[in-house]
């Protein structure tokens, strides 16, 4: 039996104060299977916090804490602490406006986070949706938050963002570069580097034996190398490394139908090669119940995939499922990095 | 009231000997719909149709004619006329197997039915599932069957293949090149050809507004150039030329949400830009019920998206709605066909 006090310690986040991020917090907070699954201590300012119950029409009682220290000495953890930060004021915030303020204080929020996860004092981060608009109009310096989190740690190995849906997990090999430059980005390096991420991520999800498939560049996976040799060149080299060096992927794969075979419970994991490759396949399967996991940081990290949803902001009507997901994965792989502390 | 007369007649074949064509021609013809839709001429040869049935477990009458010119005096169309062909024996067809005897079985019979449609004789053409590489050993002389189409009418202007699935048709302006020169293949004058084949084909299938999307290039689609320039360069102007000339075409919009608004219904073609950004997701949507459709020849040619499914044939299992899709496509551009050429 696990005592309360081995759970991990979760922080977990508002997200940007005119989405929804409050009130998908409220509604995950009044569901038992959270505190049963974290220690979690919620981080923001009170009053948006009363807010997000307002809209969700629920009450949650937390506890208290004056900081992250004061978390791991809880004794009952079937409810939540609150950490109370003073980022962003009530009359600052437009409900659907992505605005200065509010992503201001979404990277206030998480850089206290950030310090904790640095201090040891919490196992694991999740934040509810924010809006890389706002936060770049409220100082953020990097193309968006992963490579913020990635600097804050100096973050010298391979990192980049998981997305999963359900049991199917996905790594970029390329992400945010115009497609025409796509295949310079893809070296043997890279590849192995990115299924290496997310079989540890994987395991540390809980998957015993984590199935990666890498798939294809070209159509058809390249014809033979009549359409194209990057699979011949890159992709295949790579597995073969993998493979070489204990790690059990395969592939290369023709990518249109290789997500046929990952949603139907082949793979575990599917390495892509650039960005809509992977995007038009898992937003297609179910873009709502998706999560996005930061890979590659000595933090776990995760978020849903969908975003702030401004267009439905304060009128309670926001699906729950996502935000459950990713504080799961986030319990889970934070679960996994404290018990690999412990390891002698 | 159409009087029998009036309907398309329809060329059908039985496609690659050794695939499912035969057992899957054998169950559309004991559907009443089949015979309802279309005056069908059913063409090959005689030993392999019995074949059909008999895998199938089904016995369908037909009416032999002796030629192509003796369908349109046919007053009963209430069942099949069959015009036997003699193109390859049994001795020569291994179930399962891709060989050269099989493919220049088919070929043969489509080159009748091309001949047929050049003369007049016939509305469309709907075959069965063929294989390309026992063409190829058979003697087609062109990377796939289109081209030999094309090549076979004289075709100078725009063509390609849709993908269909249900309501929803896709084309390609790129399709089987290297990912990484997709880009050089991108013109507006391919688009907006590509646009403007699609949405005169939809027409042609009873589609009284076709809503045409034309899909980005680059990821969320090139950011505003930031990502990639070619939706600035190519496709938005593109666009605006469809526009300018009464097509209204909307977009370009990122490939990664724009078909799940096609799938939620919004559009019914969607123009992509390269060959797995379609095929991803029209797979994932339901390969098996998918059509493609010979767009741009001088008459309606259409088949199951699927293949021959070598592994099943003959086991009498094969799922006949594809081809039941196809013909039902084939029988409504056919009657466009006919429609336009009695028209002053």
């Amino acid at each position: 039996m696990t005592l309360s006090n081995d759970k991990p310690i979760v922080a977990l986040t508002l997200g940007d104060p005119a989405g929804i991020g409050p009130e998908l917090i409220a509604r995950l907070l009044t569901r038992p299977a959270t505190t049963e699954q974290g220690n979690v201590v919620l981080v923001g300012d009170p009053w948006l916090w009363e807010e997000g119950q307002r809209v969700a029409g629920v009450h949650v009682a937390c506890d208290p804490v004056a900081g992250f220290e004061a978390v791991r000495g809880r004794r009952d953890t079937t409810r939540a602490a609150l950490l109370a930060l003073d980022t962003v004021r009530p009359e600052q915030v437009r409900c659907g406006q992505a605005e200065a303020a509010g992503g201001a204080s979404v990277l206030a929020v998480l850089d206290r986070c950030l310090d904790a996860a640095r201090n040891g004092w919490i196992d694991a981060i999740c934040f509810a949706p924010l809006n890389k608009l706002a936060m770049k109009l409220g100082g953020l310096q990097h193309e968006d938050e992963l490579h913020h989190f990635a600097d804050y740690f100096g973050v010298t190995g391979y990192f980049c963002e998981f997305n999963t849906l359900g049991p199917l997990w996905t790594a970029r090999v390329s992400s945010h570069v115009p497609l025409k430059d796509a295949a310079s980005y893809l070296s043997r390096e890279r590849i192995v580097a990115a299924a290496r991420l997310i079989h540890a991520s994987l395991l540390a999800n809980g998957v015993a034996s984590p199935r990666v498939a890498v798939a294809a560049f070209n159509p058809h996976g390249g014809e033979g190398g009549t359409c194209g040799r990057e699979e011949i060149d890159v992709i295949a080299p790579a597995v073969r490394e993998l493979n070489e060096t204990g790690i059990p992927a395969q592939g290369p794969f023709p990518a249109d139908t290789l997500f046929i075979r990952a949603r139907d419970g082949e793979f575990d994991a599917v390495v892509t090669m650039y960005h809509d490759q992977g995007q038009i396949a898992i937003k297609l399967l179910g873009f709502s119940k998706g999560v996005t996991v930061q890979g590659g940081l000595p933090v776990a990290i995760t978020t849903p995939a969908h975003g702030t949803a401004y267009d439905i902001a304060g009128l309670g009507k926001a699906d729950v499922n996502a935000m459950a997901n990713a504080f799961a994965i986030a319990c889970r792989m934070g679960r996994a990095r404290r018990a690999g502390k412990r390891a002698p």
